[in-house]
């Protein structure tokens, strides 16, 4: 069956990743994933938190927010309500975990990448999007370390890195890259980040007042692997020439 | 090889559920695992949020929280920073989604029950020991309004649910029950949500500055398979005659 | 003397206003002024703030906000910090008070008018971007009241607004529309607010460490007011046929 | 007039003092007074706070708090609500104000003693069973010194140190250690924090919409020294032969 | 032994209310205990708090504050810092408290009394000379309601109440009314307050790192009443005519 | 047309300076301006804030407040609500950046100069009446740098400096010193902060739902300098022998 916006189940949205998009940071994309659009950007800081100062490693962090008028409905801001709410703290560390899993933190050297994804316009998806416009913005980031302060010995990303999101809506079972409307339907959700090389860094499936089964999990992996080979192209297309040096030495 | 504990690979450590551990609430227990200790409670509120208001329906809500010294260091209190932190977030919406998964929210009727797990000492697990113990606890509240209120037509707890953890250390591949000292260790780790009758309701697999394969995937889902079936069963003890209404209609 | 960017002293950086930026909002637009580049969105609520209610009249309030990295050195986030600073209430409050100037509340009824202007790139001069990137938006917004709704007795958009800044720096003494670097030069700094009639609504000058005289004072006025009138052509430009409809009735 | 419990008005209520009730802190006690159980800890830090550093001189500083079921109905969590409240202010207040008058704080050295209360059940008196658990607690902590670092010239401990409450409750008269009941009904309250020898250390009564005589005031006293000379007691049986460094040279 | 400031042990400072102090307040005065001086306002609010709503009664609750240079040292602002501290809590909880015990609050009605006691120059005794002024402002604020709306059948101050402190420091022994540096070296501490008819309100003593015997407390009492029926004689001058009212019926 | 205090539109209200009001801060005076009062006091502290460290340069800062009770109605504490609202922001600011146009920084040396302007009573400019007292209070406090440490080379204030208030009001047109009442009325509302010499330091014009000409401003720019003119005399009145240093080198 198709979906309401004539894709099959297991075709992505049409995916544009925009380089260089702002002037001052050191890294910075446009990602848009059909109508979800947001802005990653990668700063790089010549210090490590308290925690791993001295051990002569990197560190990457990631913070996350949406614009108000992202949505159908107005929200309000996070800086308005004086705080951060619980979704926005589990999207933005799942960001800077998924990035460390394919960065060489020792490589790294004492440094810090700050990645901000800032979503202008959301129509679900908005975690995976920012994870794969994230990936870029850090490796044209790190690039410039190199470029600017000194070569690494080692490149530190050491392999490509995205993420999408799979799901079972009743009616048509088993959907690459849910929109907002399907991912509303969708009676079990996924996220998965995997690398260039076909490994998991993050699953994370949840049945939304629901449960799957073994083989409903096989399904959703088999859909999440096909989609992400997809957005890892797109990310080479988009890093040029740099994008030889990920995963190199 | 086995574990510094002693423990094989796909042992659980040793499991108490103390029921009705407390004088005021309507469900609560003491769960230890290994060293881990939690007090879990649930009380009933006679409204729901007003997101849910005229609707039927009832809601889960959760809290968690540790004691400053359930740790080895003393971990300063959410309250006097004034804010709750993005882990303690994550876990509280898990465990309130989690349950949510086997109870019938229109069975439930416009009740709210508020979780609360209360770490009193921690030595790994302690969100999934929340959700073994907060089961618990929640069907011994809600069986609590059939008897004070009126009875259900139909018992709203559909399954049982316990959670574990499983993860991958290097020196001895994928383990079950990981304490702290493994959880440390670890290069992936996973808690896994699962029913009684062993669908899946969430998976959270995630590599530390690492990444996992699919074959090392199905290796934890079977050894977290293995575990769920036993914690199900230290619940049914606990539970006693209430443990009959489970599922049942 | 020329200004570094080869501007003379009397002329505005590049504008452009793209309309109807965003899918989601009723009025949304991108506004670029040089490299200062800000979206301004107005969403329409159909009711009022708690003092207005049961007056029969309209509200419009505005918040404003930095992506971390509009700037050189990247900000952090106010949703992190816990709260809005001094700089950002100021200029929210500008924004507000400016556009209610040429609305007409009671034509509006009772209903509120968000705007949101959210800075992505930083120059100089981004709380002037956003009072006339949002004219445009809250223009659009208004029109889609009475499209969608019943057309007003008299359109509540009484007269263009847009807003400049003039400065005085040392070596070229007063000059329009200051970039970043001029910004942070200036003895004396000045956002003015005009109509499409010529009429004052802000004036807002401040010696940065200095004082200015009434000489200079006149001098900059007539700087501000050739710039704005420009700018208001831009506005007409991008509002199209809806640019007939403001101060008509 | 027999108390609703049965007791007389001079009795205490049934006391238990666990030691080494957790696996982690220096000490550890759970105190149980009637229904009312309390969990206290004591963290030895190798610091002072500022305004003491350099003065050879340690602290003592102590955190209040209570599970939200400690009480009959669900009191939301501190950390929920982004502050700590009046009332545990004034108790933290109290329980470190109280411990410091028998410890030599120069015998100390430049140390900290974090004290945690933790009301697990309440039935009133929390906070005089905070006191009198935690004076166990941080001698024992304050032993860890002298057994892991070096002995002490002199144990800082200088004596004995329980609370308890009593009260005016209209039928009864003056009574000694309230339980909830008892509290809610009370015109006069006061908590007394009194040491091994004797001597007042803290005294604090409150007519609650009422007020008492000089000689009720005597009545009060007489009944809180007797209950705190057997506390006492309890606390050198759970302290065992730690009880002869008090206030011993 | 004489005080340094050359009052003997049982001596006040210098008393002065100003009655009517500020345009618009219901009640009221500026008060000075030598050094110190406290501006306390009474304010009328037609409704009670939730937890009263229905029943008839009234409230009193109070708020204190220092100015930042009522101190030796600048204190920064409560409100730059975002949170009251421990110590303006207990003060506030204190004044309200204490005024209640001297209310008829059925006689009050629905209607809440706020008291702000803003401390203008700090000397010690800010807490008593609050209460000491606040009683006045209140039973100002209180008659104006039988003024102009209708009168009491009965009038709800049924006492006169004021405060004072009383402290052993080592040289001089017991002594009343402590200011700053007598406050600083004090090794005991009370606050006490009274009713006109020589009842206590509240009591609370406190060893700072020191213990007092019941003989010392003897003394201390003995001191502080003393104190309060002179402060009462001031209350009466400033309230004039309204003095006549109080505890009548 | 005469006002409804019976002023012509050209006078300010009385106005009284207070020098010396309290015991503790190294310049403090109450300035009454009609029925408006605030006390300004002046502290100052030995070092800058970081971003200046190490510059050779002075600082200034401004805080403003208002008793809760300064205003006709009741307004709930900053402190209590837990943030700083937009108004007083914008108000402190604009006293510590009006001040520091008329001191030489580099003069003033590595130090702060905290100003706090506390409204005791509020008849409307109370922001205008804060920077006038707070530059008696700065030039006291700076004075006592040359008493109590060493002479300035040059006495770092170059200029008096004082505010109003002046406004459009329908019926009588531009007036100067707006009290409350004609504050509400006025449709233009323009804060006016000049030097001696005459020079702007500050123009702040609004229309408050309404627009100005260029007539008007110039009209209102002429009162404001006359009462500006009157204000400098009243400060020089309160400096006494201290108004010479002022300018002077």
């Amino acid at each position: 069956m198709t979906r309401f916006d004539g894709r099959n189940a297991d075709v992505l949205r049409p995916v544009t990743i925009t380089s260089e998009y702002l002037l001052h940071p050191e890294g910075s994309v446009l990602i848009q994933v059909g109508h979800t659009k947001v802005i990653c950007t990668a700063t790089l800081e010549e210090k490590v938190p308290g925690f791993l100062r001295g051990q002569g490693k990197g560190w990457i962090t990631a913070e996350y927010s949406m614009l108000p008028r992202a949505t159908a409905q107005r929200t309000p801001r996070e800086s308005s309500r004086g705080k951060v709410n619980g979704r926005t703290m589990e999207i933005q560390r799942l960001i800077g975990r998924a990035l460390r899993a394919v960065v060489d933190l020792e490589a790294l050297g004492e440094r810090t990448v700050w990645i901000d994804c800032d979503v202008i316009q959301a129509d679900g998806g908005t975690r995976t999007a920012s994870i794969t416009g994230a990936f870029v913005a850090m490796t044209q980031a790190i690039a410039k370390v190199a470029e600017e302060k000194k070569p690494f010995r080692k490149f530190p990303v050491t392999d490509f890195l995205a993420a999408t999101s799979v799901g079972i809506v009743e009616e048509q079972g088993a959907i690459l890259d849910l929109n907002y409307v399907e991912d509303v339907d969708a009676a079990v959700d996924m996220n998965i980040v995997m690398t260039g090389r076909g490994q998991f860094v993050e699953l994370q499936g949840t049945g939304e007042e629901a449960t799957f089964s073994r083989e409903e999990l096989n399904e959703l992996l088999a859909l999440g692997e096909t989609g992400i080979q997809q957005l890892i192209e797109y990310q080479k297309a988009a890093l040029g020439e740099l994008a030889t040096m990920v995963g190199g030495n």
